[in-house]
């Protein structure tokens, strides 16, 4: 089995050991990450290894507090080079983000986040309010869609309505704004919303 | 079965139904108040509620940026009364708590929220290092015990040592001090540390 010099290179960084005992560790097994952090270590060869996902993405991490500390929100908006991260026109946007998922509560970024349970949960409770209907079932589907839409909207980050400027329409707009303005992708990675009591 | 005002009281405040609904709705499933909130979304007398864990307690969110946006902590502290909450020392605690998460990095609060299953791995790892080692079963145990203690003070917050004053000892220790400071019991909730490329 061949292993490249990038494997090696991440199985260095991870566990901070030697480079022929990383590839020595690869070869072992097969190549698998996994195992070959076990191997080093089991060998005494590796510390703890964080389990640190490897992203590449640049971009802050910002915060707001509200009502002098009762909500707290954390948000990391990822774009592409360090540069723009430090611009005021992003750090601000970061800002924004923050204090928009302060007021309005979501509890995912995006719709494909919202666990399966959850979504078919909320399908059967919108089925049983047009229980009684007299409507026919595409009818009844066309409307558990729409509501459906309606409850994402409410739970999204991306599907919100933007707090800020109801001109600009959904969160997702507003990051669509931002693209245009710092001329990178950018993307709201996760948040965190604690509140005191809530 | 007979149904308290407080029953009615929490499933009103988790719904924004009316008083009778909810009582009914109470009834009508036995008190149980999972069941008695989708009874309403069902009758369509409730809004999609909030998951919202009910904690009473009072306390404050603080959070802590790092190296302009490259690492950001939030983290929810609690104590009894709102009036020890917006003090200058709770708030000054909470915030060394969040420059504390930030530098060493925990992974969790707590021993107890360790995964079970990570424990496990750890020890394997830890057993399999003294592998070729001579020494009595009953000693290797006590090694893997320390050693362990010493993988708990890398990833629980309570086990690290406090950052800002080594004297302190755990942070476990400086919850102490703080509770003994503001005559309220505290508790170091939950937190979130967000690092960019990490």
């Amino acid at each position: 089995m061949s292993i490249s010099a990038t494997q090696v290179k991440e199985l260095r960084d991870a566990t901070g050991a030697g480079m022929m005992d990383c590839k020595r560790a690869l070869v072992e097994k097969d190549g698998n990450f996994d195992e070959a952090v076990k191997y080093l270590r089991e060998k005494g060869m590796a510390k703890a290894a964080k389990r640190a996902g490897k992203t590449a993405a640049e971009g802050a991490v910002a915060s707001y507090i509200h009502m002098g500390g009762k909500i707290g929100v954390l948000v990391e908006v990822n774009c592409e080079t360090d540069f723009v991260a430090r611009t005021e026109t992003f750090q601000d946007f970061c800002k924004q983000v923050a204090m928009h998922i302060a007021a309005a509560a979501p509890e995912y970024v995006t719709i494909e986040e919202v666990p399966e349970a959850r979504v078919s949960e909320e399908k059967e409770v919108l089925f049983s309010q047009l229980a009684d209907s007299n409507k026919p079932e595409n009818i009844k589907e066309k409307i558990v869609e729409g509501r459906l839409a309606k409850f994402y909207s409410e739970i999204c980050l991306l599907e919100q309505e933007w707090i800020h400027d109801a001109e600009v329409g959904k969160v997702s707009d507003a990051v669509t704004a931002a693209i245009a303005k710092v001329g990178e992708n950018i993307i709201i990675n996760r948040f965190a919303r604690f509140q005191i009591g809530g």
